[in-house]
């Protein structure tokens, strides 16, 4: 394994993702975001390059025969797929990545990797679940039970992940995330690495 | 496995690992201190309960011939050793612990437990090691190379830890050793057990 990591985060979607991403890429200037390749169309404001690259079904398709995908997926009918040769370069450079994929991209990175750390985030309601279901009062016994077995299987999906960070307050999470790519620096494999790639260059 | 964590602190001596414990334990309140039994006479200012629990070499034998110690060890001539107890109380009620122990010491408790987090922290000498000596600019190759060597071997050492942090400045290791233990309260493991203790009780 090498010194760069690939910060894998994926998310329930409406958990506030994008914008902790965004915060998180602030923090780190030396750390890059994979942009991926996707058939569906832009969004008002979505630039091409930015958030996805933008390609045609019939590009997209030729690329996933080619082998161009560290992993792909189709979702809603629209293809996404992560650059395979952004990711073997930036391994070769040492060079940490975020990419926001789902669970089924998380997976094949998960397979074709050794460098991957999967980060899932959670909606709050998963942490403080049986206590804000008490405190309101009005939930009948059944609802209540209802509500925490659907919690349970939500949580229960994140067996590949390495970590889970509830996202009760934005800045928090950001900080939670902060803190577990800098303790993957301190990662004993990572510093023995650097240490012989120093004094050997 | 449970909620709470033994954070074991190991370091060459004169790398400044009391003063960073001794920080950290001031940032996480509710984080314990595993206060070691020692046959060494207490030093000018340590107190008998916060540095060490000093006893006599035939309190100290008792103890261990009871299987009073979850690891132990013996440096220049006196005997050091962590209460079981307090560990297996921690456990139970899920608190965090340091214990700064030597290398020898973190090996009984990686065999004992699976909760031990194993933290080496090493002198700025390691980091930036090449860079010094070919700044210096004074040294033989031979002198550098036996210097590489020397750190080579001690950097190596660190085998059963989990995290290598290098104290090139006091603040820095602090902060990187709370980021240590804030990316493992979000470790997958122990946010599932948090969840699973909350909604059943």
């Amino acid at each position: 394994m090498n010194g760069g990591r690939f910060y894998v985060i994926s998310a329930p979607s409406g958990t506030g993702k994008t914008t902790i991403v965004k915060r998180v890429l602030g923090e780190f200037p030396e750390m890059k975001f994979s942009v991926s390749y996707t058939t569906r169309p832009p969004r008002p404001g979505e630039k091409d390059g930015v958030e996805y690259h933008f390609v045609s079904r019939h590009v997209f398709q030729k690329m996933l025969r080619a082998g161009a995908f560290a992993e792909w997926t189709k979702l809603l009918g629209h293809y996404y797929g992560t650059s395979k040769t952004f990711l073997d370069e930036c391994l070769a450079e040492d060079i940490d990545v975020i990419l926001d994929i789902d669970t089924r991209g998380a997976e094949q990175i998960h397979k074709n990797y050794d460098e991957g750390v999967f980060i899932f985030i959670l909606p709050p309601e998963i942490g403080d679940l049986k206590e804000r279901l008490t405190r309101r009062g009005s939930e009948s016994q059944e609802v209540i039970d209802l509500r925490i077995r659907n919690a349970s299987k939500e949580i229960e999906k994140v067996e590949n992940y390495d970590y889970v960070v509830i996202n009760d307050q934005i800045n928090g999470a950001v900080e939670r995330i902060k803190a577990i790519m800098i303790a993957e620096k301190c990662k004993r494999e990572r510093v023995l690495h650097h240490f012989r790639k120093t004094v050997k260059s």
